[in-house]
């Protein structure tokens, strides 16, 4: 068992803490011979850097990764290539106030991993929530950079469809929208209407919960593998796994609970290419665990941040009863930055379900 | 990678077909000198035996469970305990009516695995869904009545919460109720309207979905892991690895998303013993990925079978459009017997990380 | 971590112990689409057998398999073929002569596992070494005999080349010959005086030990990966799981500690065909943990068992000091039914490295 | 599965090119609260670090490491210890002479791996051997120096036992000699022979092979586990995964094979304080796959370097042929550097072990 690893075939390895000399990961099982820069992780990487709005902590890091191992200039192209080792990536942390931390160093933040971390391990690196910050997601916003060049005919977008309590109006859905507004919004209206909402939610000190929603689109049929290597069981490992997330699903999801078997059913013609078309996508592009070549649809809820002004009563490690109110710099939705870790994580699922695919297929 | 695997260092892996002659599965990593008897696993498997009430399968399977290996005479008390080895488990398929489903050869039912299955490996075993059938959840019960025996100090309970668009009345939460009836139903009220309700689904050919609540109390703090090992993870894993569920939730869940951040913290004070007391439970007993000592609450949704009277579009194997209508015997609302698979599957994973927990802990 | 499971991607867990009701496997990861009866596992499963010559266990198990799922009859041509879904195989445990063997339930008989796993576990199923027992391995064979038909390109042999002092000469190999003496021999000679050699050793009580020679032919260049999922690794750990065995050499082996690099070095033309050609095989096929196209050669040590007529010194399970002899029905030489487990496990490694290499390769 | 990552429990993940700006590890799954400085890792990367003899290759390394993450000031000592979380280590590489390589980018060197990982990959890292360089095992050697931190009642040491086809004299064995001479030789007499013997070898431009012996003292019984992760099965997967090792053995290895059941057998008495003791080692302190709390001991041969001033035929990425002979700064003993290697393989297996037995002990 690995706690900081994830993926069977294309997988990651994490470490680091979030005021640490540096963060890194290393990503083991990609495929030789696939182009791949720096600049192309900086992109993806630069969509999840804070201090980009006033809705985000305004910790300044420029996360500039590093490419250590696992890249070769091509013999005929000079282009530079994976050659199948593990890649060695590492971001430093340059921006390191350790001493806005401090005050928490005794004090359990409720809703935080403090106590559970002092629990476990009877110490814990609490500068900056040390290993359960998440600081740890731009490595997988790194990873996943990589995995989307071993999947280049699927293409993963992600968006927030919902802040507290506004939902987005889905007849509005426009994928061209999500870089446009500090949310990764997909509804113009929503989005505008969430600047207001957020910004109240910001100058109270409070914060504010959010829903993801990642589609991937081009999945072929096929992916995934019965019983307990479902694709949505990944899937719902990996989204889970992010900081702060209470639930995953996948399709209609937690709706399909009302439905009837009439509602539910996905109906299947014949396209004009002689390819099965589906009627509906109740399912989210998944049945028995493989996928059926549909979009892949997955959300995921984050709860809102316990990194709030109001005090809080809770405890100390040695056991007194304080009040605990967090200062410093931080998001009053953490939901927004989550989007392109949402896409990253599905990423990494879908190649590393791509791999897995090609060792039970290539003999066929 | 391992598709018919689960667990880390109490692991099992399942095998066989719904109308093969068997199904079995391995569990690995228990602990030396556990009292396991037959009796005991068969007790967990009777509750989720079909054919009990009028309202799951008709499908008549005694479900009789075997152990083959791993257990052995205790030396000086005879008892029957675990050796620490391997322990085989087998049950016979009695009730193999093969020829209702001879029809589905052909045929991929809207919303089952037929299609995907046939996509991925170019043929199935359609005779009763064959590995995609929920048959394969009766071997995950017996593995986690074993689980169960490893966390004697861990109660595990599950009920349904939600049948169709019923919800239960939390303020009625009996858990002496949930056996009273044939739906695990915690209100008793719920549970008499239910009745009625499902009934009616049942006439009419139809079928709905639901929704399952797991609720681990005598958690200890300290279980799970930083990062890619974190208990909702291995959680939430389980429980999309179940047939049909599309959403799986810890805590508030997909409800945090409209909270603020001091609507969702949960206050800690220290209790008459000295030790942590949290006055809510948003969380569901986990912070960071580890266990806060909170009970630990898991949700997730079922959506309806597919396996309806009313004919819905589909094609055939060969590429021809047809209406795809299900005979035969059928569960009108399959999260029923989901329940006890939900509990099995926490039993499983807390049983898994307790394991770890151990491995992580002993040094100190 | 699983105790009782092999492979990575082609995944073998096994169950059983030498006296109860049956022991079994399970194999995971098999592509589809490939034929398969139990009559083809049948075949190498008979090799192994016991019972066959005065050489070998005088104890008699029909080791009849039976394929319990995994399997269906093609679509088109009926063929028993594999579906991809796990492969349960059985085999039931027929001659239990437990009273045989009730005299080592309180004594530890040296050089066996009596003592280890009473240390570990505190309880042993005694009967016939239990989980111990070489009984095991007529799982590994049969999953072997399912190998093959993964790599039908790559052919896996065996043979013994040494028992006791008396090693085979190297110019009379003949692989015909293997099949010709109880002994898997590759040169006729040294059989005939093997068998001398070894009716003594029986009539005596004694036991000996013997070294396995296997050699798989047709591997492609490029199996393996590097650091530390090397293919000689693999094959180290395959083999040393093998009971008894207490090393395992590659190609030259030991013998290359003293050799100069000059004679060492394997050199390498090109060949009419444009091919690389080696001018000898040194490495055994493998360089850098990746196979070179030439044949992988390996080889391992057997000791000669424990259970022996002339006393030994040993304890109790309460402390007592004892003397130990073991009648009952033993093999004077057990390296002889290594020779078809070997030859399974490397199929293994090779079918599992094939599908690894598939998953890398595929999408160049 | 995972190409670059060793171990179950305690688990590193390594990475980085002999050339590339850096190498480095992740030790995933370390128990916290063990005391850990870069210093003590140091000591251990010290005695393995190239350029201390005229014996090993002249490439000077600094080989300085750096702790990235995983450890933390414990709150009462201040003391720098771990904290549960992945350790991330890494090392600059300085002293890059690509310019020495550049002759071998297009030419295979016969006995490397330049063929095999072209045929694998179609691209590899020429410069200094790239990732199949032995520059890897200096993270095998820091993630030791952790690995014996979490086991310190355990004592691991290795020796070089033969060289060339000089064997040492086990009767003036004194581990106290080890550290006296460049070749960690155990018999002061056999090292002012191999200091002649080698200096012949360098001067020709040849090389040698060797064998190594690692023993581990102070192994309580119980650690290892039945069948598919047996102590002597990881064991050999350790040192087989070395750079250029061929063989593995434990205990009597290879010489088992001649030795009847007689002469093999540990006789077992009951010592002065109560506990088994065994009056032989021929096992190697592991019965069964378990240990039996005998030292554990290992050897493995490792061949002469295929680097030789010899010319020997070969041929080029293009498939012509040619004549290569190696220059540049190389050992003409792998072997000698080995010793730390297999020193820190022994500890991280014995480590991993130990995790694995208290999370199956912890419960009795």
């Amino acid at each position: 068992m690995s706690h900081n690893s994830f993926g069977h075939l294309f997988r990651i390895t994490t470490w680091g803490e979030s005021h640490g000399p540096a963060i890194g990961c290393v990503v083991d099982g990609c495929p030789s011979l696939i182009g791949l820069t720096k600049e192309e992780i900086q992109k993806d990487l630069d969509r999840r850097r804070p201090g980009q709005s006033r809705f985000t902590t305004q910790r300044q890091e420029a996360d500039q990764v590093e490419i250590l191992s696992g890249v070769f200039a091509h013999p005929q192209t000079g282009e530079q290539v994976t050659t199948g080792t593990s890649i060695g990536l590492l971001i430093q942390n340059t921006d390191q106030r350790s001493k806005d931390y401090g005050g928490i160093a005794e004090r359990y933040r409720p809703g935080h991993a403090d106590f559970t971390y002092d629990a476990k391990y009877g110490i814990r690196d609490y500068r900056g929530g040390g290993r359960s910050s998440a600081r740890e997601t731009a490595m997988r916003v790194a990873a996943g950079a990589i995995a989307r060049k071993v999947i280049p005919h699927i293409t993963v977008r992600a968006a927030l469809v919902q802040m507290g309590p506004h939902k987005i109006n889905r007849a509005n859905w426009d994928w061209e929208e999500v870089n446009n507004n500090p949310f990764f919004c997909p509804d113009k209206e929503a989005a505008a209407e969430w600047a207001t909402y957020l910004g109240g939610v910001r100058k109270s000190g409070s914060s504010i919960g959010a829903v993801v929603e990642v589609v991937a689109s081009g999945v072929p049929a096929g992916l995934g593998a019965p019983i307990y290597a479902k694709l949505d069981q990944d899937i719902a490992s990996a989204m889970m796994s992010i900081n702060a997330v209470k639930g995953v699903e996948i399709g209609d999801g937690f709706a399909t609970a009302a439905l009837s078997g009439e509602e539910n059913a996905d109906e299947i013609r014949i396209g004009p290419d002689g390819q099965a078309v589906f009627s509906t996508n109740h399912a989210g592009g998944i049945l028995g665990g493989i996928s059926s070549g549909q979009d892949v649809v997955v959300r995921f809820a984050i709860k809102p941040t316990s990194s709030i002004l109001t005090p809080k009563k809770s405890i100390t490690r040695s056991g007194e009863e304080v009040d605990v109110m967090t200062k410093g710099r931080h998001d009053p939705c953490v939901g927004i930055r989550a989007v392109p870790v949402g896409e990253a994580m599905l990423a990494l699922v879908l190649a590393d379900h791509t791999l897995l695919h090609r060792a039970q297929m290539g003999g066929q």
